[in-house]
């Protein structure tokens, strides 16, 4: 790496970013970041400067700069890292809207070799290089637009009077069985897992906050290798006391046409990297449509939870997500409160994205009955005395409530319109993938 | 529990909050919840209904409510479930200002051995029922300030212009050796741990997006058993490309001012539940006072890190945080980078929040030469080929850059000054207690 002593000034100057360029025409400027790309003719070389908010061109000229800052620009290599002092034009043919006119530069360390180039990769070898992956364009579009996703959800709850209360991700026993679990060594020898779903938490938090919400990292030992699953994934489960599943319906549509709205409005340049077709988001907006499970079932066999193909047949007549509601319940969670004039029905609702992106949210009203949840939980052979604190729920002040969950990396690929969630999380978590 | 058909009108209502009493003065509104804490004088009750948001006093008179009412709610035992129907009163002799003159109620559950009494419980019964303590008003105002400084922290650094990008909870390899982490049973027999920083993982995406944070769950499975240690706990994690010591300090000071101002704006109440002290948070308002590790240790001996009780000692001369910087490398992690003029010097700091609660914030400058890093990663003896992917981001455009990590729960335990952090987490893990 250069020493700072070289050009001391640059280094110490108050560092502008690409993304407030418009602040500052006719300014000179320090810019400070990575070459994207660079091209020359002659007498003039164009760097792209890519600093985490934006790539800028810069223009530099032979006759205008030093002759060490020309010798170091005009063969450098891409993801080298610089600075550059220029003065801010606007030019209405640049693709920022914005150029920089060269007058000084430091090159902090030129790369040659970068190992991802323009031409074709492969998934894996992608994958494999992800820490340096995420500086490419299109992947920078996925997260940014994963970043809105959580800011949305997040503000739209705290304004509409959730409380944050965060579930534990070390649990001593499972919602659903342990056949998906992974296992930790907690200490002296007792086994802890990992949280599938901080949502019997939530019904405790609820009853003490009203309306809360937790979000953090699940995790599913699944042996899934489809381009919907990762093993470990962000989800936000809302919980409200004293709510019913029309509740929970009006929360998720609110909830996700508010999403989709700050996408559109503050994602506007990634969504156009992504070529994401616009009219897909700006079509998501409450209420949307409601199916009952007994007519979203027609075309299959009754009884049966839907496939990924079967969600997309279905939510493939809508130009909405649809919610599909009082499923079988004997395909749902056991906590799931029943149609109290049907009972082999679970007042359960799944959020079906359209294109294909199938459940983005699943949720319900949950059962009050303390005997009801006695005969479940040995029903499904689970161990009762690892679920006492939760029958407590029913013993002390039990209430009708309800909530949901929402899988982000889900949610997000919908939204940028990307076909494997994996690319909407830093560093995904596969069945044969914790690296790096 | 009392089936819906006895009075449906009022399961039906809309739920009116206590803390939205102040714009239904005179108006007849529902509110629903659990019974706090019930008072009678022969023909007259005062049920205090608690509803997540608040408690508010309601009265009850004899002849004026049906003869069931006055049945279901003279006797009625603390965390009943009820709902209320009557006519918001301003009284200013009233705790939240307003009382609510009963019209109609219905008890969905009566509760008549709630296991919390006001009776003095010990801890670890307390933790026990830890899933009903939370229920209590101060349990509820702990977790009340917890929900304001995640969302103070997560706003400002979203109006800072960081990007969010989640770190990987399940990593193939420690930051700082394999003693203190928990392992996990991954796929084919390959081992997984817990995260213990997301930090290693923030230097690749804030190279990709400039200003970075993480914030999520992180793990140590140490075996303390003191009052400021958790096995899993909340931290964030921002990280700045281009960045120097001095901006972590800048970030760091402004960063825990907005938090204490969002708590004193937002929590007026829960303080005042908490006995608070507010003027021990009036004070935490940048700039902080910074000091030499040199001048700091001058009561200690040269060269070690500094204990609980160092960091009370020194932070009690401040009624401010004090910022302690240029600690010896020696006790600092590897990536820590060296101060150009006394290498034995990291570009570290640490914030010591004052009244006694210790390290808060830790971070400072990284290391930017491969060179120097591969040296450190030996003397640590860490294997070099799980670092490889760290190393390559000195390897493809290196750049200064620097950032912290701020731990959720004691950074909140500071502001309820409360003395153990255990409180500050819905459901704490510790190194005894995975329950509830």
């Amino acid at each position: 790496m250069a020493t700072e002593s070289k050009s001391l000034e640059i280094t110490k100057a108050r560092q502008t970013y690409s993304s407030e360029l418009s602040k500052h025409v006719g300014e000179e400027v320090v810019l400070k970041g990575w070459l994207y790309n660079l091209r020359s003719s002659g007498k003039i070389v164009f760097p792209q400067l890519r600093d985490g908010t934006g790539i800028v061109q810069c223009v530099a000229l032979r006759n205008t700069v030093s002759p060490e800052v020309w010798e170091a620009l005009k063969g450098l290599g891409q993801e080298s890292s610089l600075m550059v002092r220029g003065t801010v034009r606007a030019d209405e043919r640049a693709p920022g809207g914005f150029e920089i006119d060269v007058v000084d530069a430091q090159v902090l360390q030129p790369v040659h070799d970068y190992p991802i180039t323009p031409k074709e990769h492969g998934t894996e070898f992608l994958m494999d290089q992800r820490h340096l992956w995420l500086r490419s364009r299109r992947q920078h579009a996925v997260l940014k637009v994963r970043h809105t996703v959580v800011q949305a959800v997040r503000n739209f709850l705290d304004n509409d009077g959730f409380t944050l209360a965060d579930a534990p991700i070390l649990t001593p026993a499972a919602c659903e069985g342990t056949t998906t679990l992974f296992e930790v060594d907690y200490f002296a020898g007792e086994k802890a897992y990992l949280t599938q779903s901080g949502q019997l938490y939530n019904e405790a938090t609820a009853a003490a906050f009203g309306k809360v919400y937790c979000f953090g990292p699940t995790f599913r030992a699944e042996k899934s290798k489809t381009r919907r699953h990762l093993t470990e994934f962000w989800m936000v489960e809302p919980e409200m006391a004293y709510a019913s599943l029309e509740d929970v319906m009006a929360l998720a549509e609110r909830m996700l046409s508010h999403v989709a709205e700050r996408v559109l409005e503050n994602r506007v340049e990634e969504l156009k990297v992504l070529e994401r077709n616009i009219s897909k988001l700006e079509s998501i907006i409450a209420p949307f449509p409601r199916l009952h499970y007994d007519d979203a079932v027609s075309r299959f066999e009754w009884g049966g939870d839907f496939g990924a193909p079967d969600e997309s047949y279905i939510s493939s007549k809508f130009d909405k997500p649809v919610m599909v509601h009082h499923y079988p319940a004997a395909v749902k969670a056991f906590y799931m409160a029943r149609d109290p004039e049907r009972a082999e029905l679970a007042l359960g609702v799944d959020v079906l994205a359209p294109e294909g992106y199938g459940e983005v949210i699943g949720g319900g009203e949950r059962a009050t009955s303390l005997e009801f949840l006695k005969e479940q939980v040995a029903l499904h052979e689970l161990p009762q005395e690892a679920f006492e604190w939760y029958l407590d729920l029913r013993r002390y002040g039990s209430v009708p409530h309800a909530g949901f969950g929402m899988g982000i990396e889900r949610c997000t690929a919908w939204m940028c319109g990307i076909e494997h969630i994996r690319e909407t999380v830093p560093f995904p978590r596969m069945l044969y993938r914790i690296r790096p």
